[in-house]
Formats: structure tokens, C-alpha cells, sequence
């Protein structure tokens, strides 16, 4: 039997849970891989709205080397980019790996861990610049691949970056039956999920929320 | 200030993340809406995969009635069709609420529940026969509205669908802003999400998975 493949995905307060499932739930399928979640403490995680909680498991002291780093982003990137604890792990983690998967404004997460300089990427719309800041080549794309390093645009996309992440791991026939698996044959109700593609009033509107996301957080209280 | 919608998320042993994470970051995103998460008794509830654990922090009891009935699938369901706690919970909260949302076989709960005698519906492309022995008729589409009940296909459907609720509540605009938050312009690698564009191979092996899938994860343990 092969070695398996570790998958470990990072946690951190104010995280966005879609970051994290739509790459999980396809990579968890690909045979041979075993997910771990880390946190700074084992324990549970707050997702950004206070109403959803992941448990972390591991700490991240206990990993001491990965084969997939996986980093979602979310309001609490904010904070984030600052966390020496958090940094360190991620470039800790991303110097010895086989593949690392930067979702949204997590990729703010990676150029603060000094793995974005001279490299192709994407990220989520409005984090553009400040990821360009750390020396990346921002392209508008769904997903991109810049050697080990791949990157996928907003919150969703990690499902269409996960599917192709999938493909460079176990071929592409493995991808296609994990969509399969997954049903995924998107069919959005509408079409508005790019700024090019939205009303100006919606992108005020998300460019304001996003804005003060990382305040905003700080005072939503959880139920638990 | 309107009175806050209540939606609540039923966990149970063996759910699909996807099925869940999907539809919560569309309608946590509608103001105005609260999420909590429902367990039989309150503490973690562990995914299909058994590497992934949400919170269940109130009990199936707390909730006398909701707004919002959110019921996701996973392999967890063939056993939950036959767990009278569940199921009870399920139909209690429909028959008071304004609107139910079934995605993927967690459509089948509904029908254990008694709700889907003489509705359309969709559901994951495997599990149609089994819906359709409810009572229902089943659509072969994204997502499908009957009243206040309104279901998704498979596991990411849940996105779909709950945009589509989420314009039934709040209207199309605040529906488009989501969409664009969450970046979902869903670009694929491959065309592989359905039985009809899937080769014979894959759809045999997302079966083979599919029908092992209960018994499987009874073997799988959680490292934590």
C-alpha cells in the first residue's frame, strides 16, 4: 500500500467555513489521503459568523511536516497576516511540503509567510492588492498553479481548486468521479459571483461588509 | 428591527459537510437570519469521514419550533431514516415553520418525516428511487420548490438551492450579493457532475462508494 498522503488544513478564529469544505470534500475523497485539522490549541474554532464552530485536533506544534498545507481565509485574516504563531506554522509547513492550497484571503496568510514572492496567484476580488503587495503576480482566475503552490479565488472556488488539485494528485478520472460524487454540475439561480458580473450596488455592498468584517466579528457573541 | 428568522441545521452522525457548509454560507450571509446547529444532544457530531466535527449546541428538544428546517444528507442517513428522535424532530419543526430545505438523501429524512406525500422534489441522482417510495416525485434538476419546501441534488447543490432561498426571503438582489461574497462564478476543471456527462466507470464507482458508504464509515475512526 502506498504512504498516504497527509492533508492538513489550518485553522484559525474567523475563518470562512466554505473556504474550507468545498476543498475538503473533494480531497477527502481522494484515496489515500488523511485529513487532519490543526489549531493553535486543539479545541474548537469559530467560523467568522460565531454560529458555526470546527474542531481542531491537532495542535500546530504536533505537525511537524505535512504533504498538503491547505489555508483558508476568512475575516480573521485580519488579524491573521499578524499571528506569529500562525505564520510560522504555515511557512513551517509550506518549506517541505508536495502541495499547498491558498483559498480566498487566505493567500494574504502565505505572503505574510514569505511564499508569494515572484509567484502567480489568485485570491478572492477585493484582496487583489493587498496580496500583490507581497510580491505576488495576481491573475483573475478561478484557480491558478505556480509549481507546488495553488491558488484559488473566493470562499467557493475552493471547490473548483480542490477538483483541480485533485486531478495533479490522483489523475484526472479520480477528479471526474469525486464531482460525480459530489454532484457538482453548479447551476447558480443567478449570475453575479464577479465583480465584472455584478451590480455596482452588490459590490458596494460586499466591498463595505468586507471591509468591516474583521470589526464586525470581534462583537457577534456565539450561542455556545 | 424585523424579528430574526431562526434557521436550524440538523446534525446527525455520518452528514456530508458539503451538504451543510454550502446552503449555511449563502443564508448565514441574509440579515436577519440566526443560525444554530441542532443535535440529538448537544456536543460534536462527526462527519462522513470522521476528520471533520461540527457543534451541535442545542438539543433537538431546545428547539421548539424554527423558521428555517435545514436537513443535509451523508451516508448517516440509512441509519437516520430509522432514528425515531431524529425523525420526530424533523417533522415537528416542518409543520410550524415557513420554509423546509432538503438537500441531497437527507430528502429521504423529509420522507421518513412524512413531508413529501405527493410533492416534487429533487434529490442526489442515487437516492431517487428511495425518495420517490415516499410519495414524492422526483425532478431530475438543481433544486425544485413545492410550497415551502424547497430541495437540492447532491452535496454541493446546497449552494444552488440555498440562493434560491436565500432570494425567496430576501429577494433577488441581496440573493446576487451573496453570490458575489462568496465569489461563486463556479468554473469546474472538468464537465463530470452528472450520471449523463460522468463516464460508466465513475458513475460504478460513486455506486459501489454510495451503497458501501453506511457500512464503511462505521469502520472509520476518529483521531481525536
Amino acid at each position: 500500500m502506498k504512504k498516504p498522503l497527509r492533508l492538513s488544513i489550518i485553522l484559525f478564529d474567523g475563518f470562512t467555513a466554505l473556504d474550507i469544505v468545498g476543498g475538503y470534500e473533494v480531497l477527502a475523497n481522494v484515496p489515500g489521503i488523511e485529513v487532519e485539522f490543526l489549531a493553535a490549541t486543539p479545541g474548537l474554532v469559530n467560523a467568522d459568523t460565531r454560529r458555526l464552530a470546527l474542531l481542531g485536533y491537532r495542535s500546530f506544534e504536533q505537525t511537524l511536516a505535512t504533504d498538503i498545507l491547505y489555508v483558508p481565509g476568512g475575516p480573521g485574516v485580519f488579524k491573521g497576516v499578524n499571528d506569529q504563531a500562525l505564520i510560522s506554522t504555515i511557512a513551517r509547513l509550506h518549506e517541505s511540503n508536495t502541495w499547498t492550497l491558498g483559498i480566498c484571503n487566505g493567500v494574504e496568510l502565505l505572503g505574510a509567510a514569505g511564499a508569494l514572492q515572484g509567484k502567480q496567484v489568485t485570491t478572492n476580488w477585493f484582496a487583489r492588492e493587498r496580496v500583490a503587495a507581497y510580491g505576488a503576480q495576481v491573475m483573475p482566475k478561478r484557480y491558478v498553479r505556480d509549481g507546488k503552490l495553488i491558488t484559488g479565488a473566493g470562499v467557493s472556488a475552493s471547490i473548483d481548486a480542490g477538483l483541480y488539485l485533485a486531478s495533479l494528485i490522483a489523475g484526472e478520472e479520480l477528479a471526474k468521479t469525486i464531482q460525480l460524487g459530489i454532484e457538482y454540475y453548479p447551476d447558480p439561480p443567478f449570475g453575479s459571483g464577479t465583480p465584472d458580473t455584478a451590480s455596482a450596488g452588490a459590490q458596494a455592498m460586499v466591498r463595505m461588509f468586507e471591509e468591516s468584517a474583521a470589526e464586525r466579528i470581534e462583537e457577534l457573541k456565539t450561542p455556545y
